[in-house]
């Protein structure tokens, strides 16, 4: 069994607009033997912090040498820059906004690449499709871009990458999920106000009660047994969550 | 032409959160050669009851030897079993929750086993991914993983397995799905207290004028042409249906 | 590298729905080594007349031979005809109703079939299923269907292949695509009574600025700076733009 390898789409592009569509076409003509993974695309919009704690998590959960292309960029068009990096095994492509800073500085062995190489064409409202595509394109056909990338020591945007006790995600069962990692099981969560307990999964807990749980990326998250958790507690992207750790 | 043996996925996943994304990076890795199908992340949430019924009738317009990775399971990390099954020439795996039992009792040649083993790692929220992901990948591979199963002759839990005369799937044109089959065209059908007409597709009736069909996937359904019967007449998933045969 | 074929699907069967995946388990079993690509299942409800625009204006940026199965059919199942094309040297196929017009009539080298086949099983309404995608995939295989086409000079339902000057999608984020293209970045833009400047992207105008600007697929797009245009102005489909051109 040979392993195919990963290209792996982290994006506010909406799953439902055809900007996905869009880049694919240009995979399938750059990287026509890879495998296309949808993994997200409704980050937050225009929220690349929230995206910096959800690629983090959720990148971890894909195999060696998977390429993300991560795009979160409500600065495209105007002079950010561009970078490549290598960070735990798996490559990342995508602006350097701080999206990347997360994962880049979570791990030990990160390589990072400001992309130095221009396309042709390239619009300046979709980098994803004419700039970032290819680049990713070109690492999953194992043909490193050397001549379109330049070797540099850091990011020019990076976010604290310790936890944020903050809503990042809220699902579409409405269970809110936050940037916070390793919580023992006897500490105290509240949020909105209200405290929450511990539950190892939905069913331990009532019908419409709320709970927290350590979800399976690694992120402590909120929710309701059969209910939206958003909408019992009015939760929304941005609000803290105080955590009182006891052990 | 070699028939690529296809994968398909039924689950309240929701197509716009990374569950979908997570559990396709797992089948990149343990069936690489197989062609991963989404077919209905948007089952009712929490539902195998409507969705044992949605599965029956959609997985009959698949290819022989289909996998159906199908998790609707509200009890996940609880105590409940989970199963494979091979029930008219295709697979299927998933929580023993009652979500495969209508397909299961439909075929006369259903075979059923029930799983026996656990991964290494197992979020207690997440067995699609951790868990089902793996026994599908292992059937599609055609490696069909004996050790982990143990044949079994019944599911503990059992939907009635004849028609659900109630709505069990909206679309996003607000067309209403009921779990009937095989009404004969001079039925009387009413729904929400209004009587339908039968017409064969949407042009035959007027715009705006609500009809009864039978679907795609052979079950009744309820329409309005260039409008939503959802909103048009207050249809929500569970309501009765009224079926009133004459022949 | 060899290139895959793309098979691009355009529809308004919702990315949500289970009907994208009833197409894609018909493609796997007939076109089991092309690649399917979803481009867009959210083309306004029962409005080829927009999607025609759309869909001239996405194709272009899809490799050569790539083929289009293309349906918005609120005609389905009622004599209207359907056929296959060939212009800019893509495949599209679907309906007869207009949404393949513009794309036909804005190329020199096209050629036009009829689909004069029907398969044994055909739903009264699906034939995105049932026909158009069995045509595609023998299309997509490189075994042009010859027995199952009669060449045609003309389609019944042709729009006109000019600009419209109205919005014809509304994409996640708010911003609103109309059918204009070629625009001088002097003209004067304006849409609900309100005049738009232009900006090369969302980062050049203040947040919750509104402004105009091509899109990358050339038509002219109305957007607000991290906010969305179609809450701010209450742009909906259909939607008249005004346009002066100075130059």
């Amino acid at each position: 069994m040979s392993v195919k390898l990963v290209i792996a789409l982290f994006t506010d592009f909406g799953a439902r607009d055809p900007y996905v569509g869009l880049v694919k076409a240009r995979l399938a003509e750059h990287a026509p033997a890879q495998q296309v993974v949808d993994l997200l695309h409704d980050v937050p919009d225009f929220n690349p912090h929230a995206g910096a704690h959800l690629l983090a998590a959720l990148s971890d959960d894909f195999p060696p040498a998977s390429v993300f292309l991560a795009v979160v960029d409500p600065g495209v068009g105007t002079p950010r820059d561009s970078v490549a990096l290598l960070a735990g095994g798996r490559w990342f492509v995508g602006p350097d906004n701080g999206l990347l800073s997360i994962v880049a500085a979570r791990h030990d062995d990160t390589r990072l690449w400001r992309i130095s190489w221009l396309p042709e064409t390239l619009s300046p409202t979709f980098h994803g499709r004419d700039l970032f595509a290819l680049i990713a394109a070109d690492i999953a056909r194992g043909e490193f871009p050397s001549s379109k990338l330049s070797p540099t020591n850091r990011l020019n945007v990076e976010f604290d990458a310790g936890d944020l006790a903050r809503v990042i995600y809220i699902d579409h069962y409405g269970n809110a999920w936050t940037g916070v990692r390793r919580v023992q099981l006897d500490a105290r969560v509240s949020a909105a106000g209200k405290p929450f307990r511990h539950a190892d999964s939905f069913g331990f807990v009532g019908k419409g009660e709320g709970f927290w749980f350590i979800n399976s990326v690694g992120l402590l998250e909120l929710a309701v047994n059969r209910g939206s958790a958003a909408a019992t507690f009015g939760l929304k992207i941005g609000d803290p969550v105080q955590i009182q750790r006891l052990s």
